[in-house]
């Protein structure tokens, strides 16, 4: 009874690693077969097969009347939590990435009971690497169990962020300033993978020590969050408040030194949320 | 007789395997044990270690009186290329990485005879993936041949660059007014790895389509060189000019249309060079 959730936690895992197979396998085959002018249709493909992967088994197994789906696809519900037991799911995270057959691309499946997260799993498919937590049992990778890093020290810090999508100048403009602000505190460096999903899971490794985005969706985090904080990692919002899934950026860090620091240099932008609901701040 | 330095080149991807073989060992054990505020003293450890193994093999085998040796360490030739045979090496390229456990670290191996790069081996020791290649005989990855790739509209590229570990507000301002600029080109994305070493194999591979920077070193990118230009790519100074290996700045690209579209938005900032001949524009 207390482990209700346990069950739906393997099948996540065991839907992930099948469908990082199928991403893994297009990117093998299909790429190289193809010239990447016709890129944009492959990745449509590939997305469609691995979405309908994921969706067919989850769906089949708990119901679509049961349980509520969200991701970054056609045939979900609309982006608002609710009590009910609620997939959050990004087939392909790092579709640039995989397009490129640069080596960061990653499957994440989130799960959230009376709106709280209960496990997130990313499958970071081109390394092989299966990155899970559930809430109370710790964070692991590869069945290893991980942490965050414990440097307290932000200039001791490597720090990830995202250039995104949105190439409005203004926009651009504040996320290079505030990358700059970051990199002279200074700090030992910036990275950047190209997914979120995968960002995460290095912070929660510690690999780096914090990742921050304005841009992203609840289907790009929800994973990657609940893995940073069993991990002993915290999230918070870009404005140092609490974090909010919906909200559309964040900061994830090794502990509140590094995130409060970093939060004093992101300039924000205006991003819609996801729910439709009014931004704060 | 024509095949003269096939027998280094072998030894070489040998000595490139064991050396990372030691870093991974390295990153697993003492890293995992030693508390992150020790790791400076960890790090000069390790790159001596991995020195050392990578120096008595080859030094062992070639005499140091017959080969020179350029190299980021205490027992090397002065930075000037003569005709003589010479080997150019970075036991550890991506230390910040390597310190952090950000998982691209990589021991990198050319060698020079007559001036002309004859060879250059990469061993991405986390990923376990060996690149290689001979002047005239093609570029590998694990031994399976490595392409470029064929995009040429830049608005299809991902493009590498790196902020360096100099922190002067005026170079500072330089690179990220250039990558700001490059990404509103606009690119498909920005990355970096944080070794240029693996920068190079990832232009080499067709997962990015350019790289460049300016502050590096001849041993940093001796190696790229040869895989990228065995791989169909090619290698250009930052002004479009030839490339020069002492000169401490490049552009590896997939093609000339790609490298001269970055180069229109370089802006280069004065960097010695590693021979201390007078530098170009």
């Amino acid at each position: 009874m207390e482990d209700k959730w346990q069950e739906a936690y393997e099948f996540a895992v065991e839907v992930a690693r099948k469908a990082g197979a199928e991403i893994r396998k297009a990117g093998d085959s299909e790429i190289k077969v193809n010239t990447k002018s016709s890129s944009v249709d492959l990745v449509t493909q590939t997305d469609q097969r691995v979405e309908k992967i994921i969706f067919s088994a989850l769906k089949g197994k708990f119901g679509e009347g049961c349980h509520r789906f969200i991701g970054e696809e056609s045939t979900v519900d609309s982006c608002v939590l609710t009590d009910k037991p609620t997939w959050i799911i990004d087939p392909v995270d790092g579709t640039t990435n995989f397009v490129h057959g640069f080596p960061f691309v990653a499957v994440s499946i989130a799960f959230a009971v009376n709106k709280e997260l209960e496990f997130g799993v990313v499958y970071s498919c081109m390394e092989d690497k299966m990155y899970k937590a559930r809430r109370g049992q710790g964070a692991f990778c590869d069945d290893e169990p991980i942490y965050v890093s414990d440097v307290k020290e932000i200039k001791k810090s490597i720090i990830i962020s995202e250039h995104g999508t949105d190439r409005s100048p203004e926009k651009v403009k504040k996320i290079f300033s505030t990358m700059q602000k970051i990199l002279c505190i200074p700090v030992h460096g910036l990275r950047g993978s190209g997914t979120a999903a995968t960002n995460m899971c290095l912070v929660a490794c510690g690999a780096v020590e914090a990742f921050f985005e304005i841009g992203i969706h609840c289907w790009d985090i929800a994973a990657g969050a609940v893995i940073v904080r069993e991990a002993g990692g915290i999230i918070l919002d870009v404005n140092g408040g609490p974090f909010d899934l919906m909200s559309r950026r964040m900061v994830s860090a090794n502990n509140e030194i590094i995130a409060n620091r970093i939060i004093k240099e992101i300039e924000i932008f205006p991003s819609p949320r996801d729910d439709g609901k009014p931004q704060l701040e």
